[in-house]
């Protein structure tokens, strides 16, 4: 079942549900109403095939928000649900702030709503105040049709909460994809198909290895970054920099994996840090094609644990500084920079001219750009272009907070005939910033040859 | 207790280690350590209180990871033991990967471990596995001495499964500052002292209204940005969007909020997009000293939903500028950007020169900065300075993520007299989208005077 919306939200959203009825899926598709006539007119003509009809069910909701009388709700409600039935709409009567109502008032709400034809019932956890301990003790009697659990994580417990009503009785869950909605959100898709399935042996018949995939369309759609230890979709799920940690999972992925990265369409990566140990750092060297000896390995992985200790992300580019420099290998970059100068701002085109000395030889190369860094960057690019043909995979600035002098810090994944590199840069000038990631990377590209 | 650090990891943690041991602390200061005797002898070199001192108790992680036998893994854990309480150190014995042990192993390993001197126990729930039903059935069989929980949140279980344990017997909980920790880190502590306190009716004694303060300073120490929905600290957890729940805030504000803000150091937010309703909306604007009539209202509504249907943030500026069109006031902005020209590079000071029209006259100004945002910004404030006293209170972006050629999204404060307004600048050029905020900020400080 897909919620598509809440018709009586705005026009854009009217359009969205429109467009999702209208697409021939499978999913029964849904929308929000409250108990109006006007909210399920628009429900009916938009195709939707069900209503998600909200009524109010604690004193407190009934009283000081609606300022109505348990019987004026009843009857609101009861109405409601014959006039959607009558339009032809399935209906899931859904009672808001039900862990604060009186458990006999909502029965009795329920039961009069399966009366005149409510298909399935919802409990709604309004603020997230319902624990599994509390659910599994409400949630059986109120079972008197199919009834959907629906809860808020306002207090960390929307998963935990859901998977014990569904243990009680509720056959179905509303959950949201990264767990997005209203103050601290929804229970999250993700987490409770995984918890279902890993701790709980159900089988849900969901695609599993679809949920990364998704969860990153969802992300970039709405402009919600997910926090990066977020369970199962967060960037660092997956990740493992302690040593001990890493050890492990190099002998053995499941002495800290509780689930296999590709079921969920991830993949395990190692990073390195104050946290690292020999076992990491040996196993991303020779993925680099180093091979120092052992007092070596010992030199680079106190250099590496010295760069976490200064809060500092370790690149593959640091890594292959770090290890030349302790095997006595050439240091002499390939590349250095000249100078570059940006010209930017209203009236001109976003221009940038850089010099670079090339393999001893001056190279000056200009560019335009959609702004100053994009102009930056290609010049960066077309000045290398006769040595290798480099492209930017991905351009990366952690968000700015605090003022205009704050440090900015960019990493960028550049890419050589399939060989691929991670390289930062920090500064409080973004411009420069983006510049001296390229550089860096660009040098481990091009020289490593 | 504060577990200060891992004494083995780097230099630069054991100097924390020391200088967290040297304060004077009324918190007893714990360091990890493994059960190797070097370890140890940093412990008590660095003069922490304890050790928390792990071992592995599930067969694979005894057989996989350190190829051991159990037999010797309790012989290293005793001799650990006894070592670390020879050497003036309290010991909290952990047993790691426990809820994948053999439990009456891990009892063995517990009894033993208490005869040698171990002062207390620790269940670690490494990977996240255990639910807390099962937390329920293992954890009173256990506490032979005082018993931690340790749990990870892979599945988004770290928090109930902490509380049904602590619940079953176990008398301390570990937990970390805004769920840091490997992977999808640890128990939240500000999620468990909220969810005891609210839920379960413990008095925990700590402080809550520094909740937020603790959680800020660590998220901005860290680097770690937190999701803005995630409970009781992310930034949307006491926002308030949807037109339902507004109006329901603005009557009673316990319909939608399980905790008050303020106990937990926060405010209130309600913000306008496509949800909002006429509740929202009025409240805003009489804040902000509009008046407009009912027609006016409803069209003033419509054109918020509509600018929030394409997706956007609704600022101030926004409604300002949306009310002063319905209501036919005059639109004629103070400030109109004639130029900007910006240069920078690695060779120039970032320089940029602004040319404005300020009620009605020409003004050009110009100014150097650390980036060519700064400088950008310095020039405008320079050039309506003698108009009014304009401050740059925030300066944020969010991340920026795919190419150079993203939109890039900058929010800014601004003050003047003590007025705050927010306004909002996006282009893919960083130094148009600052340029596009603050001219819109202060057209909205200067105009409305």
């Amino acid at each position: 079942m897909i919620e598509a919306g809440s018709a009586a939200a705005s026009e854009g959203e009217r359009d969205a549900i429109r467009m999702i009825a209208g697409q021939g899926l499978k999913a029964e598709i849904c929308t929000y109403v409250r108990a109006l006539r006007e909210d399920i007119d628009y429900a009916a003509d938009l195709g939707a095939d069900s209503v998600h009809l909200v009524v109010p069910s604690s004193d407190l909701h009934i009283q000081k928000k609606l300022r109505k009388t348990r019987d004026q709700v009843l009857e609101m409600a009861f109405s409601a649900v014959t006039y959607a039935r009558d339009h032809g709409l399935m209906v899931e009567l859904s009672a808001e702030d039900a862990s604060r109502a009186d458990q006999d008032y909502l029965l009795s709400l329920f039961r009069g709503g399966v009366e005149r034809g409510a298909d399935r019932l919802c409990f709604c956890d309004t603020v997230g105040l319902l624990t599994p301990e509390r659910a599994a003790g409400v949630i059986p009697p109120l079972c008197v049709a199919p009834l959907s659990i629906h809860c808020h994580n306002d207090l960390g417990f929307a998963l935990a909460t859901t998977v014990s009503a569904m243990r009680s009785g509720a056959g179905c869950a509303h959950t949201t994809v990264n767990g997005l909605g209203e103050r601290a959100g929804n229970t999250a898709f993700e987490e409770l198909v995984m918890s279902l399935e890993v701790l709980y042996g159900y089988e849900t018949g969901i695609r599993t290895e679809e949920i990364y995939p998704l969860s990153s369309l969802v992300s970039r759609l709405t402009g919600v970054p997910l926090a990066t230890n977020k369970a199962i979709v967060g960037e660092m799920a997956f990740t493992h920099e302690s040593g001990i940690h890493a050890h492990g999972v190099l002998r053995e992925p499941s002495t800290y994996e509780p689930v296999r990265p590709e079921s969920v369409g991830r993949r395990r990566r190692i990073v390195l840090g104050k946290h690292s140990g020999s076992a990491s750092v040996d196993a991303a060297l020779s993925e680099l094609n180093y091979h120092p000896d052992e007092p070596q390995k010992k030199e680079i992985l106190k250099r590496i644990k010295s760069l976490g200790d200064e809060g500092k992300r370790v690149t593959d580019a640091d890594l292959m500084a770090i290890a030349e420099a302790v095997m006595g290998l050439t240091c002499q970059p390939t590349l250095r920079l000249r100078q570059v100068t940006v010209v930017s701002g209203n009236t001109v085109i976003p221009t940038a001219s850089v010099t670079l000395v090339v393999k001893g030889e001056e190279v000056t190369g200009a560019a335009t750009g959609t702004g100053p860094v994009d102009a930056a960057i290609e010049a960066l690019r077309r000045s290398v272009a006769d040595v290798a043909d480099i492209r930017l995979e991905e351009y990366h600035v952690d968000a700015i907070r605090g003022g205009t002098d704050a440090l900015v810090d960019v990493t960028v994944r550049l890419a050589k005939d399939g060989k691929i590199i991670t390289s930062r840069g920090a500064r409080t000038d973004i411009i420069m910033a983006s510049v001296e990631a390229v550089i860096s990377g660009m040098n481990r590209l091009i020289g490593r040859e």
